[in-house]
């Protein structure tokens, strides 16, 4: 009941870090006795939004059932890190507004790397036509205009980044 | 971190009174400043579950859904009371096994009763023939073989099957 929960929401492309610096964050969190939990994009497809697919009415369904978990949980102290491509800047706001305790990781770095990265071989299915709607490629992407955090995964090491984000926890009083 | 959380699941027929007694029993654990939440059937199908039916699969899915967010809030201490009218026995105990620490509370009232309150004029309906699928009338509903509370809610009053509810969370030590 005491502490102050608080949502931080990564976005970027697919392949741009998001869930390693989550998974690094929430590492740190965990390890200093605090209740964290990761909703990871993938993972939250597979439970919560199973059918959903990549139009932007079912990215925005998928994008407010994990905002409408996250409230829920940042209401009780929680510390949630969520990791979703969210690449549509509206309903980023909507949930935003929803939760209220909310820090923006802006998981910044240029389609070039993500897709040399291709750490899923996502990108390759994208260009090769095998998947559609796929963020970057053929899908938009609207980067937030004023995220609380903006890390350059392409220019700044991970452990850096998590450091960007510990910060900004800190500063703001939820640690 | 400290409390330990638990799902206390009120499963039984439309009408038999789940809504009632969880929000009954919320109110007295708030009254005593315990992290509650309440999970009610009706608004997680607008939200986490909104486009599923009334088929079993669909069921099986909605009760599913219902069990990952419970389970990670009961992970996190919190008190989570679930409504739901969840007819099916296997996804019942399968939530069951996943969240752990798990009260069933059947909500048992004879479907004759049921009906005659008809709070939301849905037996009317399926009566009717308006509405397909609906538990109780063209659906099955498989009552709980070893669930950890009955309240027979036509023959108790409310405020009765509130302390059944209360002693059980007491005597397994969650308050």
């Amino acid at each position: 009941m005491s502490r102050r929960g608080v949502t931080v929401w990564f976005t970027g492309l697919s392949g741009a870090g998001k869930t390693t610096l989550s998974c690094g964050v929430a590492q740190q969190l965990r390890a200093w006795g605090l209740p964290v939990e990761v909703l990871d994009g993938d993972l939250v497809r597979q439970h919560l939004t199973k059918g959903l697919g990549f139009s932007k009415a079912d990215r925005d369904e998928n994008i407010r059932r994990i905002g409408f978990v996250a409230e829920m949980l940042t209401r009780h102290g929680v510390i949630v890190l969520v990791s979703a491509i969210s690449p549509y800047r509206a309903v980023r706001q909507e949930v935003r507004q929803y939760i209220g305790n909310f820090i923006e990781v802006f998981v910044d770095a240029p389609l070039e790397v993500c897709e040399r990265r291709d750490v899923k071989g996502l990108y390759r299915k994208a260009r090769a036509g095998l998947i559609q709607h796929f963020t970057g490629i053929d899908d938009p992407y609207e980067p937030p205009e004023q995220p609380e955090v903006v890390c350059k995964t392409a220019e700044q090491s991970i452990s850096e980044c998590i450091d960007l984000v510990m910060q900004s926890l800190k500063s703001r009083g939820y640690l």
